[in-house]
Formats: structure tokens, sequence, C-alpha cells
């Protein structure tokens, strides 16, 4: 039995105790019905995407349409011109230019890369010059070809062994890693800082095996950077299979040489755009979601994966919002940035317009993987709001996106998230047929999948619906 | 203070927490070993796989120089012979054939149907006897098309709407969800049950849309069920693109005619074998996880994804244990099993011998969903079983195996699990692209990744090894 206080006691707690219980259950549920609701919302935006989605043919007309558009020429103008109309065209609230000036470098006519030997032309090995690269005199280059696996063997060599001579990246793209993106950063090095490596001692010219995941003889491109303090000197991609075939006939003939011929040209730089469409913000219109890819591409394919994908899903984002009468209280902006490829400099003028706007960002993310299935988000973004966007797994279904993990974003949006400290967001995607194409004449629609790509973009809308929904982490 | 006696309490119950915390320490410790132990068993079998698999030269190998595999054909009887002496050539330590007799169904000559309107020949559409349909007379057939959306619709519009006519199911895969198995599934019962629903009400033949998740005119087969209590009627798969604009025509001209002409033909039951090759265990040989695929495949492509792969991962697995100098406790067999596609004679004769033979196995495994890049397993198993499995996950990469799911396994191995209740088990794959070509004659060895193709065996590698460790659950 109890004393009548300890019994008031009990009484008082046992009441502290269900009044808890109630507000409890009441907290529980009002979390219950939202996880419900965002559960439907994300249901709809994968659905609509799959049934209905329209990234897939805007990507058609992009990459058949308009084509390859590095930074500079008439087909990145008329992307340009062309996505305005698109988001225009979609009703967006806001539809704008932001000018920014950008490298302008030409391919010219076909290079050739051959290998020369007694004298006589051996055989002619499928190449492309390095994007950037200068051009050989118009009668190319002819030298000995010096095979060496890393730059430091290059330093190994020294003068002695480099000077004079073609140097030959034969390092290959690391097949072990699960994730390509580690394989390629295992072997980009040969292609963006090669060239330089070589002609600090004395070499006249570089030639790579190209990073790719593939072993077929489409040569790969992209970018390299010149060093200031060393001459500049020419550079080609070869094939997977026809660097295997010079790594053969070094092996047979050391002394073989190689023919290079590059008819490459630099222009003063040119006037371009990023292309901005928002829909604005009902409760929070100063703040800012951005969703983006880069819009310019490489000049050998129609630049499909890379980055026509990430654009186009990026403009479905704000598609699938007005398309399910989905108003977001933020403010959700897609950009294609112009100029990832050989400059940066979109992303670099839509930081500074940014600061100097005063802008507030609280997201920012972009696809810039290829339009594979989805299968996460790479995050470079304060703890707590990656545990934040971690606590949202569970709405996804598994074949879709599974993890929210540390580290990533995007080159475009990088400016910004050093800029601002705006957390940054990329779209991971299953990554095991993006080097097979990355850079290569062979980055075209016909290996886009439609279900992929729309995967893709109704996963990227999720992830902002919850973000403009919930805020980012304080 | 305390008493003496309690201070001896005290400090009995302090020495027995000690020695706890110690023999719980040992043994976390001796778990975190183990589970170091496996990460690092795991990676192996992974990093080999991708580094120096051999399943993706093995696959080009079995389309290009083998091909196509129908039961009862000369390429599956080829197939049988070359997997065999792969699986030897490799050494294990057993391989042998189980005899069963197959179906054997042919073709004939390439297909017509063709669309009539006005008594003359319209146009030609791009179309495939379904698997096992009877020949049309030598000139073919000609009807008027009625088009339906279900097999109901056919019960509704009955004798009176049906009779003497030609059933066009028209009725699309379900692009809204998001595995495409599941779309599949929505769709295919017009294909194997439409022929004998339609002649239930006096039908002369039926024409499908095919079961399809992309938009080309590639017609896909596949197998349909003949009744018994019903007359057997042509049956035919019409592209993509030849069933809309067969929809189109129906529009503008109702009483739109079909010819069509198939000139397949049955014949006796011819004999055939699964392929069986295995490593017997070192402690428990007789207890034995299956690993397999269906060696058979369609009759108009290389079955590249439907089943070359599964059946190449299968005999991976036991090839990199080998490689690696993982000796397995248990008996592992890798299993090609003969007649998946139109009959399932392979996968019941392998449990009716399983079941004559005593035999105890612990964990059946499938690869048929395609040589796409894997996600999961799906396992038809006790829950303990799957909560066991599901104990495992943190030991995987997140873009490999990320769900241990309820439900799943595979067409061959589920006599073996209906007769002897073996808990089995089927890699879940990227779905996306697999409806585009299963059963189509673009399943060819062009359309497979190696580097996919590769992380689907080392997974099943992984999961194999774990189950060999550890054991069912009891």
């Amino acid at each position: 039995m109890f004393k009548k206080s300890a019994f008031s006691a009990f009484l008082l707690a046992l009441l502290l105790c269900m009044s808890a219980s109630v507000s409890l259950a009441q907290m529980m549920n009002k979390q219950a019905s939202e996880e419900d609701l965002d559960r439907e919302m994300i249901q709809t935006l994968f659905v609509t995407a799959l049934s209905e989605g329209e990234a897939y043919k805007n990507l058609e007309y992009l990459c058949l349409k308009i084509g390859p558009r590095l930074s500079g020429s008439k087909g990145a103008e008329k992307a340009v011109a062309w996505t305005k109309k698109v988001m225009e065209d979609y009703g967006f609230d806001k539809v704008y230019l932001q000018d920014v000036m950008v490298p302008h470098w030409e391919r010219g006519a076909k290079e050739e890369v051959s290998v020369i030997s007694d004298g006589k032309k051996l055989m002619e090995l499928s190449a492309l010059a390095i994007g950037g690269s200068i051009a050989t005199p118009p009668n190319g280059i002819e030298a000995e070809v010096v095979e060496v696996y890393s730059l430091e063997e290059v330093e190994e060599l020294g003068r002695a062994g480099i000077e004079g001579k073609i140097v030959f990246y034969a390092r290959a793209f690391q097949q072990k890693v699960i994730h390509t993106g580690a394989g390629y950063g295992g072997a980009v090095d040969q292609r963006s800082a090669g060239a330089s490596k070589a002609a600090e001692f004395g070499a006249v010219g570089i030639v790579i095996r190209s990073v790719a995941s593939n072993f077929d003889d489409n040569p790969h491109t992209g970018a390299l950077r010149y060093r200031d303090d060393v001459p500049k000197i020419p550079a080609a991609a070869l094939g997977v299979q026809s660097a295997m075939k010079l790594q053969e006939q070094l092996k047979k003939s050391p002394g073989t040489k190689l023919k290079m011929k590059i008819n490459s040209k630099w222009f003063e730089d040119a006037p371009s755009h990023n292309v901005v469409g928002e829909i604005r913000g009902s409760e929070f219109p100063d703040e800012i979601i951005v969703v983006g890819g880069h819009i310019d591409s490489w000049d050998v394919s129609q630049g499909a994966h890379d980055d026509g994908a990430g654009c186009m899903q990026s403009i479905e984002v704000l598609r699938l919002f007005k398309e399910i009468g989905y108003k977001p209280k933020r403010t959700i902006r897609a950009v294609m940035f112009m100029n990832e490829e050989n400059g940066l400099r979109g992303g670099l003028k839509y930081a500074e317009l940014a600061v100097k706007n005063n802008e507030k960002h609280i997201l920012a993310l972009e696809s810039d993987a290829g339009g594979f299935s989805p299968r996460g988000f790479g995050l470079s973004a304060p703890d707590a709001f990656i545990e934040k966007s971690r606590s949202w797994l569970p709405l996804f279904d598994p074949n879709t996106i599974v993890f929210f993990s540390k580290g990533g974003g995007g080159a475009d949006i990088g400016p910004l998230h050093r800029e601002t400290g705006t957390p940054m967001a990329g779209l991971s995607v299953d990554s095991q047929r993006m080097f097979d194409l990355h850079h290569a004449p062979t980055d075209n629609f016909d290996t886009v999948n439609q279900r992929e790509l729309h995967l893709g973009a109704a996963a990227m809308a999720s992830y902002v619906y919850l973000v403009d929904k919930y805020g980012g982490a304080e």
C-alpha cells in the first residue's frame, strides 16, 4: 500500500507519463504521415518520369539536331539558344542567360599518328589530339618513341632519356576498382599533366593510351593543362588497341619512331553563356536550390552522357514539379553550365555572380556522371547535412538511391561550394559503362537508355523535393 | 564502507564482470577479425573478377562460336559439350552430364504477318512466331483483326466478337514500375495464355505487341502454353513499332485484315543434358551449394544475357575460388540447366535426381536476369536464412550488393526448392535494359559489358563464399 503522498506522486508520474506517451504518439503519427506523404510524392515523381518523362526526347534533339558543342563552337551557341527555349516553353517562371567568355580551341583537319619503322610508315594508329593541344608544324613531327608508365618515370629517365623524343604514356585504366571514377582517376594524370612533364625534360610530343575502361580502338580525348614554365608540345590520345599495337612494336623494335600531325588552332576567347531557368519558391524565394549539368561537350561526339544527360535531367526536375503540380517552397534553378570540359568558366561565373548578388544557396546538385541508373548521391557538405540526407534513404526503392556518401559533387558547382560553402551533391550512377565512351566518338544518343535516364531525373527530383521541403541542416 | 561479506560479493561481481568483459572483448575481436577476413576475401573476389575475369571471354565464345541454342537444336548440344570441356579444362573436381529429354520445336522459314486492306497487302509487319506456336497452313491464314487489351476483354467480347478473327493483344509493357521484371509480368500473360484464351472463343490466330521495355521494332518471342481443352491456333509477336502501326491502321479502317504465315514444326522429344561441374567440399562434401543458369536460349539471338551470362558467371564462381586458392568446406556445383525457355525439363530433372540420390542442398543460386550490374539477391528461404544473409550486407561495396529481399530465385532451381525446401536465391541486377532485348534478335554479345558481367560473378562468388563458410541458418 502507498502512503498518501507517495500515491499522489505515483499518480502524477503516471499522468505525466501518459501525457508524454500521447504527445509522443501524436508526434510519431505526424512523422509517420509526413513520411507517407514523402513516400507518395517520391513514388509519383518516379512513376511520372518513367511513364511520361521528356528528358530522353529532349536529349534526342540535343544529340541529333545539335550534336557536338565544344565551347566557342556554333554547336555550343545553338545548345544555349535551344535549352533557353525549351525552358521557356515549359513555362518556368524565369529563364535567362549569364554572359561568360570561354576558351575557343578547334581540332582542325583529322590528326595523324603513324608508326615509322626503317624510315617507312608501318601503320596508322587510331588517334585524337588531346583537347587544347597545340598543332604540330604542317608536315608533322617525327621522333623516336620512349614508353613510360608514369610521370615519375619521365623524371627518372631525365633529359638523357627524354630529350628530342615522343613520350608514350602507356599506363592502363585501373580495372580492379569497382567504381570506375576511381579507375579513371588512376590514369588520367597522363592526359592532363603528361605533356608538360615530358616537355620539362625536352620531349617534342606525347601520345597516351586512352583513359578508357573498355578495349576497343576509339581514342578518348579530354583536356590537358600546359604549364607556363615549359614549352608547349603536341599531345594525342591513342585508341587502346592502337596503344597495345604500339607497345608490341616497341618490344620488337625499340628504336621505332612515330609521326604525329595535329592541325588544331587556338582562337581568341569567345562570348558564351550559362543558361538558367527557375521556378520561384512560394515561401522562401530567396533560398535557392541549383540542379545542373554542363551544356558544352567535346567536339568528337554528341556528348550524350557527358553531359547532355545531366542537362536534360536538370530541366526535367523542374518540369516534373510542374507536371505533378508541386509548388516548391524554395526557388529551384536548372543551370546549363558552359565550358566544363576545357576551362570551367561557366561554373566560375555562376559562383562569381552568386557572391556578387548575395544569393543564398542551400544545395547545389549536379549530374555529370552519365545518364545511367542512379545508385546514390555523393555529398560535400557538413556532417549534419549528410546525416539528414541519410535519414531519407528508406524513402527510396533499393533499385534507385541507396547511399548518401561523403565526398563528391560536380566540377561546375565546385566554385559555388568553395566560394559560399553551399552543400554540393553529385548524382552517383552505375559507373560501369561511362568510361567506355567518355570523351570518345561513341558518346552518342544510341548508348542512352530511356528508363535509366529518367530514373536519374526522378532521383534528383526526389532529393530536391526533400531538401526543398525540410531545408538544409542548420 | 562495506561489510566483509558485502565486500566479497562486490569483488566477486567485479571479477565476474571483468572476466565477462574480457571474453566479450575476445569474442568481439574474433568477430571483428572474421569480419575483416570476410571483407578481404570479398575484396579479393571482386578485384580478381574485374582484373582477370574470364566469364566475358567465355561468353564471347558461347555467343559467337556457338550462338543460338534452343532445346533440341545442334547449338544446344554444342553448348553442352563445350561447357563440359570448359569446366574440365579448369580442373574442377568432377564434371558430368545429366540426361534429360527435351521438347523440340523449330521455327522454320521466316514467318510473315502482313496488313491487308481492300484485299491488298498494305505493309508487312516485323514479326516472330511465339515459341511453340503451331504452323499456319502453307499459304497462311487471312482474317479480320480484333484489338484487345487483356484476356478478360476477349471473354467480354465472347464468341460473337472473336470467332473467325485474329485477336491482336495490344497491351504495352508497364513502364511505370522501377524493376522491369514487374513491368514484364504485367504484360506477358498475353504471350503465354493469349492464344488459348482467344481459341476458347473461336479465334483463328493471335498477334501480340511484343513484351518489350523499349520502342524499337524488334519482335520478342518467348513461350506460349496451349491448353488441352481448346484448339491450338498460330501466334506471333509484333515489334512495338509494328504493333503501333497496326493500332493506327485499325483506327483508320476497323475492318482491316491480317495475313499470317508461320512455318514452325514440332518434333519428337530430343535427348539432351544438364551440365554439372563441381569442386568437392573439404569439410562437408555432402552439403551442396548450387550456382547455375540455363544453357538453352531462344533461336533468334545469341542468348547473351538470357542466359549465356548466368551460365558463364556460374562457371566463373568456381573458377574464381580455384584462382584465389579458396578451398570451400562444402561442395560447390555449377549447373548449366537445359530447357528453361520452353519446358523447364532440366530444372525438373535436376530436382528429381537430387531427391533420388538423397542429396543435401543448402543453397541454390541462379543468375537469369541478364549480365548487368548486380544490385542484390532475391531469396525464397526461411526468415532466419534471409536475416543471416542480411547481416552480411555491410561486407559489400554499395555499388554492388545492397539488398537481400524476400521472394525470388530462378526458374531452373524452382523445382529443387519446391521438392526439397532448399533455400533459393536469384541474382538481382540493374534491370533497366533486360527487356529491351529479352527474347529478341538483339540479345547478343555486343550488348554485354565486361565489367558488369564480372561484377555479377564476383557478387555471386561472395555470397556463395559466405554461405559456404557459415552454413545455412539451422
